[in-house]
């Protein structure tokens, strides 16, 4: 879904047929100007969504509305920063206000928290990125504000990632198969993931073909031992971890020097809370 | 957006074209049963979802799925309950396990939480219910949520309630004007609520019409004035406290005995984070 | 659905992919002005969808073509009068008239019908409005049309009001158990209505707290009874008279002073017709 | 769109998120039967559209609701007659209703209304038509009806016939030119008809090549020198008379023996009014 | 589906979430100018579709894409030759590069390879009209591609023309029956064609009120005694054969002089194969 | 677009309101049996989407049509050969007839046709791969019917693989400069490729982090010297060639052991025509 759509989608469900009070009080002609605000310390995202939605109101109201963003995407911004300005329609910026802040609020607060995971990282090569576990409808603009925070992407979705999992192999016939089947039908550009949660699987999973291996649920002296072996064999493949992730967590493991290229955690997004945004009118 | 077409969304998002691994590796013609389970203490939401997510895998795969609810929504179960059972094309059951996975950690997170706010209700009349500070697209199946863990709604949207602000008032020309031009318009089964920071501003509402008074961001001394000013002129007036509010203070505010009837917080929703639940495969 | 997507559609269904006559016949460059003109002495309704109509051609077109309301929605004009003004590509003034009068002749003829029950009101506090009974797709046209003609709405649908009518009573049980498992689900700004039959039904009505009572099909002693009845318990609740109403019975109500708040009827819209307006170009 | 979209979106509109009412009265695990019944005598259509409205109430509550004709569609029947059963769920059968009773009462409506027209025709070859005044989203139902009614239907739309009008012969720069620029780019399963309000226009239009002549707004004198005209030229020419076409001038016409093919009016459909049907529940 | 719809689905298919490569290394700001250019001698076909895939670029991106014709639909050119710029956001022009190209290799192959069967026909009356076999959702386009390359339409789709066909006759009980049935069903601007297969079909299907004749699968001396047949019986009836139609057996068919009104074939559409366009960007 | 949406939308353009022939001429309870039959020697693609035209015919009918495969996709069958059977509403057979076969006629084709180019591999692990030039929305399954023919695929669109070509590099200020910006934005399953048409160029796009190159438009002898670069610096680097590829060519590159991974040709798709298949009633 592109984001013209989703917030089209957004205004049907928030708008509807009608504003009860805005259209009673305010004339059609009546021009304002607002600025979205920091009601917090935050890192922005969702200014692409925000925009969207009041394109969508002025084509509605057939009178056009300006949104300028006044901080890019990605930048951290203190408690009562100006965001980002709106000006046109007084009827459809109050129109739009509540779900262009629950964009900007939802998107804001993920791109704030994934700081939490990051700051631990200094200069370590390490990913950490996120996972599938995103709101449905909404995974294009959550992993955007995943980067926006700083972090990285796992796969988007089913169709531009294989990842081989117990159901698979068993299905499959054994983990030579299942990668076997998978790359047969799978384009050049993409690679095959592989999850393993003992280090004695990483030998076939690796002779199979695999490009990365998923060590999910290892402690981190397993880590370390999966990480040796996999080294051991090919040090090119792509090694990720994930389970129970934590901030805390990612600081040990950069502080032991554990030789990983990724970290996975669906908390990035999921663990987020929204942040506080507001949008002030001023006066004409 | 009705549950079938948001499901139907859900799949374009995460199946798209093809699931890269699953096509490969399971046969069309594998049956299976799958079981989702709590993975934490929790109340269950988002049957609805998960329910359309696997009814629409099965449309296109042209082969049905059942889903069988095993523990309602609104009910608390302990980690390890088995809340859900699938049924049928083994190939569909992995498809759709994490869109239906994504709507139902998101909705039981909402309705787990929500149990917070509400613990300390005892036999209080008051109700705690939630804003249009929403998800876009997931108001209906949120509000659900808040209900299932027994907390009220307010108003769906702009157009099933009116609330007169401050920018209402002032381009209206006062108050009276305003709830006078919102109420011309507005069908006789819904209310118009009329937002107030002040005490002194309580008489003039009630006297404009208000049907529902907005006491904004009022500490609980100002809460119990404005509750005896708004009650010597009108005892049938809805008083509506909002901003400010975590579970505490609602412990708080009834132990106080304040004359209120609802409590508003869109952290019901919004400070939610997910909960978990897996689905695993069982053998056939 | 917003009026830009019903205009949409309304395209694909007359225009679709050709007009035959006007694409081969008129060059993609000639520009026009047409003029909407009442062929009847009416009141004016269907702006919106008008000029989402002609927003739409043009959008296909690549052409802008403006519309420019004459005479705003509301109104009565004579006929003859000019409604509105469009300008720009000829081939698309000719392509959008059909739909775009179609809406105007439906919602006209149904703000000019509504004259026909209002204007015996005089300066009663009576309100006479619409139902549920209106044209699929076409609803919040439908009832912006009877405030152009100077009604007022009933609930706009199944979420935006209660109405518990007898099958719901004998499904909850009983009066009581049905208000009250209606209370519980609604939020605080939307009312319960219950309709009565009987005078005898009344007590029992709003001791279960109906806010609204119907009063459905009782002949004018027997709602001056109602009234009496409600009234002595509550003078607050909302009466609301149905069945059977005619724009003479209406005038007779008022006549006798009957004490009600609303009364409604479905005729306002399904019993309206169509009333004529035509487009007419004139020299560039 | 086709009739199941159309039902989606009635269900859209009418049902939403949520039905208030029912859907906290009704257990989902209740069913019922439910009876469509004709309230007045009257010639039944809608059935296509009520069936698909129950169809999807059936889809969205995962519950199959089987609707059965009784009466089919373009039967007269009387008041009172049994028109539909209706079996299933009991909360979706109340959620259905009113969308399904708002179709078949519109369209039985213009069946009903066609037969005023149609009754006068005798065994006259003479067709009655509709035109494209139709309600935007509801055209193929609409046409559908009055063929229920014993009319005929016009063109569709602008891509299933030509209609050169005065307009058109302005711009192309003549008669011939027109119709031979529209005749160009038309396939060879399509006439070209071409309206004429001057007799004298006659020549010169079947010269042209029309396939159709309208005989726009004449009398009946002039119509039936007209007809003299077009039948001594080519008598295979389609003669189709509209303006001011009314039950009783259709009456005048067949006595008179005026040897037209076709009488169009868009009041067959746009001055018909709903027609009433009820629903009435039966024990289980 | 018209066709900024389909502009917008072919974008959602292609672009999807995110272009890795040209969001990455070209800044949102940057602008730039393209040519279309033909790389091989062709018809040009798909202007429509081009300049929609653009004007949807631009309006996700919210920064206008110009698209301007150089050369007009329907015109020859050399390998070479520009044939469209492009100026606007180089993000823009890049990300609807593929799409527009697509649509236009797609349909200017179909309007060159018409050419191959018109240019035949010399000052024939005779028409070579395409078919229903043409790829869904493109049909509008590629039956323009025909006209652009010199052809005519056969009819659009089952509900422009009717078409009687064996077993149609069969399960009407008889050709008569089945003419007879669709007439008095079908609008007085469409023609009923029916289907022969042998001469001694012919005159049951003119006297059963056929306006078209398809001669199916004749050989050339068939056709001449069929022709002779039909026209013998009413010099009116249009003659159409399909069947085995080339370039060559066109060319036999006009030097024989065959009396037929339409050759049909689907090869006109579906044995095009697409014809080389690139686009390249200028120094801005 | 999933394959039940595009089969929705097919049906709307062919079927739309009305099939005016066979709605005429075949009652809705006749119930009856089709075969699809190969017409020539063929590879067997488009059941999905077939057996989607069917499914929502039925849908739309109310009247579900059976639709099996006889032979599944993929399988080469001589002409005369059952493909599959379909069974239901003989209206509703004859209606999805022509959009089915379209599809089938479509895809068939192209695997058909890509047995031109893979015939020549022998035990080569070359992949023969196709493009984005594909038909807009028809990229899935024309993307399957070449696996169906023994290709394989390349990436699926701008969001599933990165592509570094020259305006990238320009933009980026150099290779190294794209390929780490692509780089730095995407996930860890999806690989770089750098088009080269220099084979200097090809050291730097490898030291750039290239896990892929695109050797575009050079003869065999460039391209045999290009392999032996690339693979003196990294022998997992995958090496595909472009430009010109004819099945002859591919020939010649297996003869002379050219050491690729990959040729990838937009026409495996967009040079293949339709292949006949038709639908054959048999008697109940």
């Amino acid at each position: 879904m592109n984001v013209a759509a989703l917030a089209s989608l957004a205004l049907d469900e928030d708008w509807g047929h009608r504003d009860l009070t805005t259209e009673a009080c305010i004339g059609a002609e009546v021009v304002g100007t607002g600025f979205i605000r920091a009601r917090k310390d935050l890192v922005v995202s969702g200014h692409s969504f925000a925009r969207a939605i009041f394109a969508e109101v002025g084509r509605r109201l057939g009178s056009e509305i300006a949104y300028t963003e006044i901080v890019p995407e990605g930048t951290s911004v203190a408690k009562g920063a100006d965001v980002a300005r709106i000006e046109g329609s007084a009827r459809g910026i109050l129109i739009g206000e509540r779900p262009a802040l629950n964009g900007l609020m939802k998107l804001s607060g993920i791109a704030t928290h994934v700081g939490a995971y990051t700051r631990h990282l200094g200069d370590s090569k390490l990913r950490v990125v996120d996972t599938r576990k995103t709101t449905p409808l909404w995974r294009a603009l959550e992993k955007a504000a995943v980067r926006h925070g700083g972090g990285h992407n796992h796969r988007f979705a089913l169709y531009d990632g294989a990842m081989v999992k117990d159901n698979h192999i068993v299905a499959a016939g054994g983990i030579a198969e299942a990668v076997s089947a998978v790359k047969a039908g799978t384009h050049h550009l993409v690679k095959v993931e592989v999850e393993v949660d003992r280090v004695d699987q990483i030998p076939a999973a690796i002779a199979a073909g695999a490009d990365v291996l998923l060590l999910d649920n290892m402690d981190d002296d397993t880590l370390e031992q999966a990480i040796a072996v996999a080294r051991g064999i090919d040090p090119r493949v792509v090694l990720e971890a994930s389970g129970n992730v934590t901030p805390e967590r990612i600081a040990g493991i950069v502080a032991r020097g554990l030789d990983l290229d990724v970290i996975s955690s669906g908390g990035l997004i999921h663990q987020a809370t929204w942040i506080d945004l507001g949008l002030d009118m001023v006066d004409a």
